[in-house]
């Protein structure tokens, strides 16, 4: 379907709930073993996510960094709620808040339930090397750091995190 | 979407190739871990299928025997053949020919490359105890064992089976 280039970064502060132009509840889980970064045998995560009145099947190749290729079908909500109890770990569930800056859409994503406290901000580029207008409220980089990951905060959440991991550290 | 009951068996002879109907070939691979059956920590499998000129993606709950949650979505064939590239184990690829008998409709499996030698005949059932008329070229029930699953045979081929294993027997 395509390749998704993303960068994801803490937050610096919360200049950013004033821009905030519209918000969306979200719940997801991992049909695949949750491994799949860990270099098993598995090529790719798939997602399950319910967000409104809306489900989507989500599946990205498994390498970590900012490029992967990735592939998104709508579903039925009903089907997506059977599809949520085949999951393996635990559901994550977020508020995400789209806010606009310089022209770039940033989603940051603030997290519930074990993970509450967390908030990160992603951006979409068309090129891993695009410049992008940086916002004062952004914070340091994480991409690469697999933690991060929703999949990875479906197995071990941000409550389990020891105080180094949660001051964005590479730990 | 809703509950596959499908028995599976052996054939004992030829005689269902003078009443095929119609034959589709079909190529097909998982991005889940392949030893989801071996109760490792996945509920579902998730198979890529390219059958002609349609492809779909479908998730089966993991459980052995003859009943599981299915759910079967239509993708394009271009982004079918890029996820085939995204699975796990090597690809099955068989020719399903389509046999009516007593008013069921039988898919008879004609498996090529690494699992060349092997055909099994499927029948759907609307519930696990469901009579139906068994033709005479109709072999032992394999419903149970899980080599002959698609899945497995994408793990561990036919031509990898020993001859206690080819027979049918319980190994």
């Amino acid at each position: 379907m395509g390749v998704e280039i993303e960068r994801k970064f803490l937050l610096a502060g919360d200049g950013w709930r004033a821009a905030v132009e519209r918000t969306q509840a979200m719940a997801q889980g991992y049909l695949n073993d949750l491994d799949v970064l860990a270099g098993g045998g598995q090529k790719a995560s798939i997602r399950v996510r319910i967000e409104g009145e809306a489900a989507f099947l989500n599946i990205k190749s498994a390498q970590a960094g900012p490029s992967r290729l990735e592939f998104d079908y709508p579903v039925p909500v009903e089907d997506a709620r059977q599809l949520l109890d085949l999951c393996v770990g635990g559901l994550v569930r977020k508020q995400r808040h789209y806010v606009r800056h310089g022209g770039h859409l940033w989603e940051i994503d603030e997290f519930e339930g074990e993970n509450a406290g967390l908030v990160v901000a992603e951006i979409e580029l068309d090129a891993v090397d695009e410049a992008f207008a940086c916002p004062d409220w952004l914070g340091a980089e994480v991409t690469e750091l697999r933690r991060y990951y929703n999949l990875a905060l479906a197995d071990r959440p941000y409550s389990q995190w020891s105080e180094a991991e949660r001051a964005g550290a590479d730990a």
